[in-house]
């Protein structure tokens, strides 16, 4: 049951999640070199994001908001370099 | 500069450039109605990464997580949703 995970768990798992997700994302652009739906500005704006929020995690010294962060901003860097690549 | 900017004010920055960074990839799968390049494992497990993330922001109660996690969900459910129509 979700009630007997601890809160600090959801923030954890949901960080997780949304750092790995974007692995097969980038395996399908470097395998099937077709980016054509892949916004480019939605890209270039979340590595963005990204990166704003790993220098918040290096200001306060939060490690998981540094690895999180860490981890997507190489994934999306793939990401954005197969779309400018492959348009 | 960027070390004249508050600390909180990185996090802030990255949490709206990661949340409205979504909008013109919404847009681009509506207007195209092309998703081929979109994966649907990461779109799906983005979506649960954001479920939970809002579930901890509602759990200790962020106001600012659970409005950049709910409008994420928001905009992922509208590119899952293409992704599912136009394959």
């Amino acid at each position: 049951m979700l009630s007997d995970i601890p809160v600090s768990w959801f923030g954890a798992i949901g960080a997780t999640l949304t750092t790995v997700c974007w692995l097969p994302q980038a395996v399908r652009l470097i395998r099937h070199k077709n980016t054509q739906a892949i916004s480019l500005p939605t890209n270039l704006i979340f590595f963005a994001g990204l990166f704003f929020w790993l220098v918040y995690g290096i200001a306060i010294g939060d490690w998981p908001l540094i690895a999180a962060n860490g981890v997507s901003i190489v994934l999306t860097t793939i990401i954005v370099a197969m779309k400018l690549r492959y348009g």
